[in-house]
């Protein structure tokens, strides 16, 4: 009974979350217009001048999947939802549904005089985003949501490395300022880096049932 | 048998209503726009002129999620759904899908001239909500669809306090045109309320189930 | 084995679906737009003003409300997908995500000289729905994916009232060159009649799980 | 255990790739718009006029339909996610996300002087497509995802159709630059041969499961 419930609160709460990530990114591509169509010949040089789009497309597309796949990570290691925890959760979804707009500045300002302002608006939505991950597994640890299952070494791991994230996110912030492309590197570091994050018991449960 | 049925009834329900309240959720960032980019310097300053529109989006994400987290757990208390109960389902998506548009007028609108219109049509919007609710829990009630070990005095307690959001929702409106931020600090009290509000067997099998 | 394995199959179907009649509803609203804001004093007219646009969003959110209750209903008597079946279903899909356009087709013209062109798109549309919702019942009665349980009469009666409903919206189309306001009260009609169709078993299965 | 949690595992993964093959396919409709309403009897012309629009739109709708029906085909083939197979999945919802914009080039260009170009920028989206959907199942092959009740040589069957796929693509796109229409024809005519290929065991259970 108890466990029905909450598999069913985890999974109408991991729908919603998985509509918004979904949503976001997949309206990133509203972003990617050309300017102008119909002139003969110039078609293909409207599509290559469009470069600043397509790469802030793939990125925050890029940075939105490596979200969800923590999501998705944490989200079953969690035994069911607590209001707290939802309200945790909806501010990280709020980050999530954000990111479109700071992809559309970066986009059009990429290949322009404000890159500098456009990629620390960019790179600022990122530390947001940071606040929202790292409130939520606060939430989850504070109500004791975690299954009994979860490796408490691998909660103090993953909160570590987002909390690494969070001063990462700050530090491209601040970079960007200067060296606009030495902060994009650095967000993509980071999130190479979050995909290596694991909590140990579901790792090892699906390595042991390959036959 | 049955409550297969019903499990899978609700269940498709639950989806087509998460996907609603996430794209109504997520198609708020759309209203986010620069009004013209490329004149160099400007851009932070476009960027801070933007603030009814964040505004607007953060206070909508909120509502809609408070709406998603009240529907939630009402969908939880439910054994199956009735052609009347997806009717007054209907009715309340409805309302959720069209949030969007008054945020674009409150946004549009909140640091000019027509700020009382602007929030007398969003709170408006807020008593459109109301009565979807509030059908859709009479609804409920009169289809006998809720489960059995729902307590009846939470449902009572349920009925009042949307009642009582109806009341709120209707006086806001009217402040709006007077007083247009006491109006908005009143449609987010009220969801801190909301917020609070439980049905009270679903709560006690989630903290029994803690180990 | 094999349930699990038709469960899951018609599960992900339902998803897509569903997202697709979710995402179709929501993008209605995008339609609603004000055609300048920030002159003083004329926002409330403005609003007045979009009196079509807001008659048609609350239409097709209807329509494709009704015809999700339907997709929903057929859905549960289906034992699991063919590749047939999916196309088929396909079909009735791209009709639901068609459907923004001349909602807002009919929007810009609702209160202008071309009504006629306009409701005529808009019928026509439903004409081209009614195929593939035939088309897809066709699929599912030639590959026999009705479960075994569901009565052979309901199937007879459910075919009969799509039969029907291409007739009434052909008859709609066609009226809505002379008598618009007449061909829309006639599509409202066809989903007030469709939303009273069930199969019997899972009504009665229902019914008996009552306490 | 090890069961339950993969087929959560897989289970969030079809949510989210449903997710985004449901709102990239709806989203196509946005680019179906009137160029300009209000003028008296012309309404009609312009909607004849958009031929182009509603060729784009039901292709690309048919192209993400069939893609999402062998998507769906090839999860129900795996046992769970991992890392590389999420990230490998992810590269191919985003080549789903990205389709709505060569749709919008090519709804543009079609009846002007630029088809040649705006039909290879089309056919050259579909063999991105095809490099994700290759690098898919080379990443579930090298980490042994597939149940072990999967066909070796249905596999096998699968890769070399996709291989195939791929180099169709880069034909079409080749062709597009001299004989645009004919680069159509090839799209569609890989699209009806991928649907009828299948994994043999799930064919099978359906079989056996009927009355």
């Amino acid at each position: 009974m108890e466990v029905t419930a909450m598999q069913e609160g985890t999974g109408r709460c991991e729908a919603f979350s998985d509509g918004i990530f979904a949503i976001a990114a997949t309206l990133l591509v509203l972003e990617l217009r050309l300017p102008h169509a119909g002139v003969e010949g110039s078609l293909w040089d409207e599509l290559v001048a469009l470069w600043p789009s397509y790469l802030a497309f793939a990125l925050s597309f890029f940075v939105i999947l490596v979200t969800w796949v923590s999501h998705h990570d944490l989200m079953r290691q969690v035994r069911g939802p607590s209001r707290l925890f939802l309200m945790a959760n909806g501010f990280a979804l709020f980050y999530v549904a954000y990111v479109p707009f700071p992809t559309a500045v970066l986009a059009t300002n990429l290949a322009g005089p404000n890159i500098r302002t456009a990629l620390a608006c960019y790179c600022g939505t990122f530390v947001l985003g940071s606040v929202a991950v790292n409130l939520l597994i606060a939430a989850i640890v504070h109500e004791r949501l975690f299954r009994p299952e979860v490796d408490e070494r691998a909660i103090a791991h993953a909160r570590r490395a987002l909390r690494l994230g969070f001063l990462v996110n700050v530090a491209a912030t601040a970079v960007a300022l200067v060296l606009p492309w030495v902060a994009l590197a650095l967000s993509v570091a980071l999130r190479l880096y979050w995909l290596r994050l694991r909590y140990q018991p579901t790792r090892s449960a699906l390595r042991h049932a390959a036959p």
